[in-house]
């Protein structure tokens, strides 16, 4: 039948779909398999649970391939197909994902389950786990891997889909990356991917290394290079990295550093090209927040409490660069540090890593933007009949993007107040509600109020779990890839 | 000497500017002297203070018309000079003003003085007074009277300045005014602004009746309809409007709402033209908003406490339009509702009232700008090569303007972010810091935190009182018009 019923009957490539979300969802359940090797170590009963999912999951899968396959698919992928796929991937990863939890009884509730995997998904971190090192040494290092699974997604999200996608202001950071052409999905772009994937992997080895180097033992090294390098946080302590030594705390401070940075920088980094690396605007102002914010934080804790200079400095440069990397690690509660340094955390929240690199929230390029035209907008009005473009790297940006950047950073303080006053009306109060939408639709972890560092999601009810479970996968996916969907525009043909 | 050797000299038209600066102190001190027969029928001392200040006020201001006048001037007045004249103006005015709190020691310190009387010229009501009934009838009389004369301002740089000068979206709405080129200061302008201080003040006179027939005193009456109808909200009254029967409330809130309406539609009121308010775009989405909080808020409060419907409904409309008018009333305390009622008030702070109205904030036309251009930017990203303009009251609306707005907004809560993080550095917490900025920004009066609507500014520390009066001048003059001065393009000759 194929081609010519098809598309009579929807405009979507419905086949491809299904071949694309079946493949997702059994390299889901081959994960799932790699965590059994602990299981066993450890003596864990969650292996049973393991399998289960994962034989469940590459079923599952496969039938959707096969579907895929018996209805007839064109090879090219089109703009609306790639909402669906990148929308409807993440959600069904999130499902499927969620199903140790709930075979092992760690986590009995669908509910929290799913919060958990799309904390895990969306590299956010926000648990409802009360008690993480009395879970499964299996289960835990798929909680784990869930994150580094997100990172790999995001990745190929970053140099290949949103640019093809017309997500705001991606553009501007792919026009940096060796070989991509914005136009649309090119060979060359695999190769991107691949070489990105090989420096994301070979970061996680090395941190795994670095961090036994440090005492700790090869599990828990592991887990959290996985779930750094995804800038996740999830770590498989109870107080996250507040026990750690200050040499092991230094580690993750740097490589959550690289985390948060583009990787086409990072590929450059093992290339030794180092001048691309400080050429590189958005990469300056990245470092420069992380500097400020440092000294202005660690200045304040350091003459508020007695903590003395290298502690004080070591917690801010932690938490800075843990939040604004949208990592979500915790080594000191900041909402009991002075007003001023925990505001400058709060501000952090909305900031976000460079574009092209595992972090969420906004991102810095598109900060930068941001200021540019507004402080522009003001020339322009002393000279109204003048062209004046904002310069990003050296180079004009098109009218267009810079649009598209403003209507991302709206949409996103939009969805911010939108989720306040949900969360009110779902009878969170105001503390917690700010804390919850801003660490969730930013995928950081930790927020404030009853949220907060030392706190987690558990007490949360039902509903708000599943709104804030919608805002990690928007903010994840950057907005405007979910938000298009819910459009009249995109359903209709034309 | 004259114009030859001045355009060497400076590239600002100085002479008419103090010129101009001169009339301004003048008028002030005129209106001073109108304060004097209440200090008088109410016994009171502080008609000495009154009057010692008009006349320093008539002595400076006619110093600076002369040397103005001595100097030289061209009688055509450039952008430039626009805004040097309408900040500095205000901010001169607010010096003069704040003469009478000093000269009778009602108001000693100078922060606390300047303070008040910025409050005041701002329309913004927030207050450092502790006990108000305890304040010279005289004094108390200048204090709603600054809020009075800042309100006649607003509506001349509505439909005169702001449109000349290219703030912000202001050019939308001048389109409605009749006749009205937006291109350049014309006379018919004067014509324009004279009949809206004619709706202004006769508005002013028919709500002081009607708050008589309620029982209030001629004197009370007068000073609440001068602060309604300038959206100030300084009462004479310690509890603000608490204690006030429900018809007054009443005649309050209706008062209220023409004050944040655009003048002009109050004008078509008085010619009875219904069907051109109406029709307006931005009168609909006024109205439809405050329906809707009122409804939320009002069944809200019906359901958690046991006040009734009529006094649950009667708070929750007063309080809607009292902050997003940006008036400031107080009848309720809306940080003791739940906190979904107390946070869509937060939310309405960042509302504002119609463009055109003496109202502050963000305002609703560019709201809906903003809102409009977000989704549509969803249906640019599905159709890139596509010319899709954001359209209001029917018109599509320019590109350029559609970008001044995003600005404006993100200029909005970027100074609002950057206020936040001052306060804090001064050592205010963060509940209060929010409220006292996004209070102070948006010329609205009460906050949240220590700042609430049944507290006052009194305690907080003096440098904190002069970040918030730069604030409260920052946002009545529509932020641009400061910050432009402040860039290196103002300063440039070309």
């Amino acid at each position: 039948m194929g081609e010519q019923f098809q598309q009579r009957k929807s405009q979507f490539n419905i086949g491809l779909i299904a071949r694309i979300m079946g493949i997702l969802i059994v390299i889901n359940g081959i994960f799932m398999f790699m965590c059994l090797p602990f299981s066993f170590y450890f003596g864990g009963e969650d292996w049973f649970a393991l399998m289960q999912s994962g034989v469940i999951s590459i079923l599952a899968g496969g039938l959707s391939v096969l579907y895929g396959e018996h209805r007839g698919y064109k090879r090219e992928i089109k703009k609306k197909d790639g909402y669906i796929v990148v929308s409807l991937g993440w959600a069904l990863m999130a499902f499927f994902g969620s199903l140790p939890y709930l075979f092992s009884h760690e986590i009995p509730s669908l509910t929290d389950a799913y919060f958990e995997t799309i904390s895990g998904f969306s590299t956010t971190g926000a648990s409802i786990l009360t008690d993480i090192e009395g879970v499964g040494k299996g289960i835990l290092f798929w909680r784990s891997l869930t994150q580094w699974i997100g990172g790999m997604g995001i990745i190929v999200l970053a140099v290949a889909v949103l640019p093809f996608l017309g997500i705001g202001g991606m553009q501007l950071f792919v026009a940096e990356a060796p070989g991509i052409s914005p136009d649309k999905l090119q060979p060359r772009i695999k190769e991107t991917a691949k070489r990105l994937w090989w420096v994301y992997a070979s970061l996680t080895v090395i941190e795994t290394i670095l961090l036994m180097t440090g005492g700790m033992s090869f599990y828990d090294a592991l887990n959290h290079a996985l779930t750094t390098m995804a800038t996740g946080g999830f770590s498989t302590y109870n107080d996250s990295a507040a026990s750690m030594s200050p040499y092991i705390q230094y580690i993750l401070i740097f490589f959550m550093l690289l985390a948060g940075t583009n990787f086409t920088l990072n590929y450059f980094l093992f290339k030794r090209m180092f001048k691309a690396i400080w050429t590189n605007e958005e990469y300056r102002y990245y470092i420069g927040i992380i500097f400020l914010s440092t000294v202005s934080i660690g200045s304040v804790v350091a003459f508020t409490t007695d903590l003395g200079i290298e502690k004080s400095f070591r917690d801010a440069i932690f938490q800075v660069v843990s939040i604004m990397t949208t990592t979500g690690y915790v080594s000191a509660d900041y909402t009991a540090w002075a007003p001023f340094a925990t505001m400058i955390i709060f501000v952090l929240m909305f900031c976000g890593g460079m574009a092209g690199s595992t972090a969420g929230g906004v991102k810095i390029v598109r900060h930068i933007i941001l200021f540019k035209n507004t402080f522009l907008e003001l020339k322009r009005q002393l000279h109204p009949t003048a062209i004046i473009p904002v310069r990003f790297n050296s180079k004009a940006v098109k009218g267009g993007i810079t649009f598209n950047v403003l209507a991302f950073i709206m949409a996103y303080f939009l969805i911010f107040g939108l989720g306040i006053l949900v969360l009110s009306a779902l009878g969170v109060d105001l503390m917690t509600s700010l804390g919850a939408v801003a660490t969730s639709l930013g995928n950081i972890g930790p927020g404030v109020g009853s949220v907060g560092p030392v706190d987690n999601f558990a007490h949360l009810p039902d509903a708000v779990k599943w709104v804030l479970s919608f805002l990690m996968l928007l903010g994840r996916l950057e907005l405007f890839t979910v938000m298009i969907i819910f459009t009249p525009y995109f359903w209709s043909r034309f």
